[in-house]
């Protein structure tokens, strides 16, 4: 209900009448279009006890609306405002008139953003970038471990407001789950939670990169890390990927003969080409930040998911003075509906991240993160990584032996190590928006690919996001691109 | 498991035996603390097949290592690195030399922040600044929610990923929310979901303020939006806090004189003050702010806790031509576990702002904003404030009744309208961090109040958060404050 207590304001020295007073600030309400057609006004009891007048006063002020029509009498359900007001036009209920429907009249900040251009998501088929499939996430394990933390007595006093790092459980089972799968022997100290990898991302940089840095990406790069980047006014200078990673001697040349302040890579997978840095460039690159004492963001977000070939263990388990941030996520166990991530670093640079991340959020959903603690001790994480991993691996293998038999001179990829993607390189006279717009036709939605190219040449790419469909669908959406390279 | 098919490498040319190289690589592995004490390697049968070699090879491997007590041969177990390794002082396997223990070499950026100086909060009894109880917090029926969500079959489809501006169903259901409530009425394309009121403050002040810009805040100031606002470089002016509100003629007088860029205001209970906005006041404002096109950021957090007096309206639902940029929160329904906020302002400053935010964090948790979505729509939320509601007020009476019994002369203070707190002057000759270290003694954990004043004149004042503490509670809160201001 409408603070109607302090809106209708009586003024008994006035010489009009109370009631018309009421009835009078009623309609300018709903001129102003704080009362809106079809709402109820509240029973002339009820107002009357809020406005301290006798009931008479208040049905005499609705009696008048009414007579103005107002307002309508609906049987058993009380005054309702007419959807048909008197006056044609009160100022502002109509909504295309409401205090936002224009302004502001002061100036807007620009992000850097990019416009996806996609087709309607409403297609039966969707081919994604890369994401895992919903299907598969332990989600009712997760409920589940919410439902028995929200009964636990202590509850309310111990988990009702987390730490800006994050919830401690969670950071004390990352540990063990680091240790044996990165081989990363770390503090608690050591650990910040954080909504996905790309706030890891952004506090990171933030804490390293001023304006007009000199910093070294991958070319082509993530997007959105290139997004937050250049948000912070950083120099982004660009470095060829190869099949190789990204090559390190142009990166130590760069190191020799400019000011660097950081470098963010890709490890495993890296996005868009899903090239695997080796082993020979991981040392070599080791070599450059010790050297340098270059500030490094490693971005591993994929390195759960390996088929064929086992990862190489990340730059930060190798000995690099605290100068690689590491940054992971278990948003692709999680669906993708619950976004978390995480920040290994020195503890004095944790420290200096969660002040930051203060202002900006205060901190995590403590409830969510206890949870996702929860399903790393009981296994339950540990188990869908196996089941997705074995399910994904074969999902990828179709895929390709899909690709290479329905578009063989169309497209060219090397199959990933692992990862949710793979990297499809359309022939020369293939444009990829055409084929998408075709794709539609027939039912599948996919990305025009621009995105992949934020700041580079075009790539005439397209992340193939196998890990979401199943065997069904995925032999559907080859259908469809197979048509949709026909000429 | 850790990546054993990359960190071991074979060398067939070698003159080293098989067995002995892979002897070597594990004790180096060991040394550099990629592999901690305590650790089970991989079976024999397993690692001859990762590493495809003979299984026997392997076994060799391992006798070594059992043989110069590196690892140690654990009935039914397994092969486990030993606890007492054959080296006093392995490179770097003890935690004080891991990777992060020391570094970065870099220069780390220092966000604006506050050293909250506390108690340990592990005493029995907490008085905090303002919490809900999270006691009451309606998480079961979020919980249900939740489980419903995932159980339905298009679930993987519609929600897995969620646009920036933050889920559409909950967008929807706010429409009604805050038209019943406050009288505002929008559409969809006004609604923004955030982390918390603290990420809409960001994000909003990041859309107005560039560095060196005039902003004005009132004195004292809630301190996080400060924080945020210093982060963004802005020329913070304070304006004086008064029974009524901000002083609007000195704001004024500032527009009159100066360019000023944004005013930051809380209309309802002032942090920390609890004053609300008087309507006189509150008139005042929209002329200045239509009159100056004065960018308005409104912090509404505590508008759904009225007991005594009906809130007023906020600014946001008045005419002001789009520039009030409204911002509010579900947290304190939440019960602080779970951060969900929103901001409501033009269409074209949402766009902006969804862009700004894809880069700090992507998006929302699609699912956790879904279920409240859910709450509000069959009535949970709705239902919880009313139950809310009733008791914080009994709380809050009983908090002033026992202030006034036991710290009659220690102390003064105005009850609030509403909200959570009572704002707590203590005697000129009282000094909060001596009373509150007292009452560490007692077993009461409560803050220095310092963080109040940041940037302000010292305020010796305390918000004291009744709305966390049942009856029992409250008595012995208010029983161990009074023994603590006995001299």
């Amino acid at each position: 209900m409408l603070p109607y207590k302090t809106l209708i304001r009586i003024d008994k020295s006035s010489r009009q009448a109370v009631y018309l007073q009421i009835a009078c600030q009623f309609i300018s309400l709903i001129r102003d279009g704080l009362i809106q057609p079809g709402t109820y006004l509240p029973g002339s009891r009820v107002l009357a006890e809020l406005l301290a007048l006798h009931r008479k006063t208040v049905i005499a002020a609705y009696d008048e609306l009414q007579a103005q029509d107002w307002i309508t009498a609906i049987p058993r359900k009380g005054m309702m405002v007419s959807l048909n007001l008197p006056e044609i036009k009160p100022r502002s209920y109509n909504n295309a008139h409401h205090a936002y429907a224009e302004g502001p009249a002061f100036p807007i900040y620009e992000a850097p953003s990019l416009l996806l251009k996609r087709n309607l998501p409403t297609a039966k088929l969707v081919l994604n970038d890369g994401f895992p499939d919903a299907r598969l996430a332990p989600l009712d394990d997760w409920a589940r471990e919410c439902r028995s933390i929200i009964q636990r007595p202590a509850y309310h006093k111990y988990l009702a407001f987390g730490p800006a790092e994050g919830n401690m459980y969670l950071r004390n089972q990352m540990l063990k789950y680091l240790a044996d799968t990165r081989g990363l022997n770390i503090r608690e100290e050591n650990v910040m939670i954080t909504r996905g990898a790309q706030m890891s991302i952004y506090l990171a940089a933030s804490m390293v990169v001023q304006k007009n840095d000199n910093i070294i990406v991958g070319s082509p790069n993530y997007f959105y890390a290139d997004l937050a980047f250049e948000q912070l006014g950083a120099n982004i200078i660009r470095v060829p990927v190869d099949d190789e990673g990204i090559d390190t001697d142009t990166v130590e040349q760069l190191c020799r003969t400019k000011k660097i302040k950081m470098l963010y890579i890709i490890s495993h997978h890296h996005h868009p080409t899903t090239v695997t840095l080796s082993a020979e460039r991981r040392m070599k690159l080791l070599e450059i930040i010790r050297k340098y004492k270059l500030a490094v963001i490693e971005d591993d977000y994929d390195f759960d998911f390996h088929y064929s070939a086992a990862p190489i263990v990340p730059l930060a388990s190798a000995d690099h003075g605290g100068n690689v941030i590491y940054v992971g996520s278990f948003t692709k166990s999680l669906g993708l509906s619950l976004r978390i991530g995480f920040m290994i670093a020195p503890e004095k640079f944790i420290q200096k991240a969660a002040a930051l991340r203060r202002l900006i959020d205060i901190g995590g959903d403590n409830l969510v993160e206890e949870a996702l603690a929860g399903m790393l001790e009981n296994g339950s994480i540990n188990r869908h990584l196996k089941k997705a991993n074995k399910l994904y691996w074969e999902r990828r293998d179709l895929a390709g032996e899909l690709l290479i038999r329905h578009l063989p001179d169309a497209a060219s990829f090397r199959l990933p190590q692992g990862g949710m993607a793979i990297w499809l390189q359309f022939a020369k006279h293939l444009k990829i928006p055409a084929i998408a717009d075709k794709a539609g036709t027939f039912g599948l939605s996919m990305s025009y690919g621009y995105h992949y190219a934020y700041k580079s040449k075009p790539l005439n790419g397209l992340r193939f996001g196998f890990a979401s469909l199943n065997n069904k669908e995925l032999v559907s959406v080859v259908n469809i691109l197979a048509k949709a390279v026909k000429p």
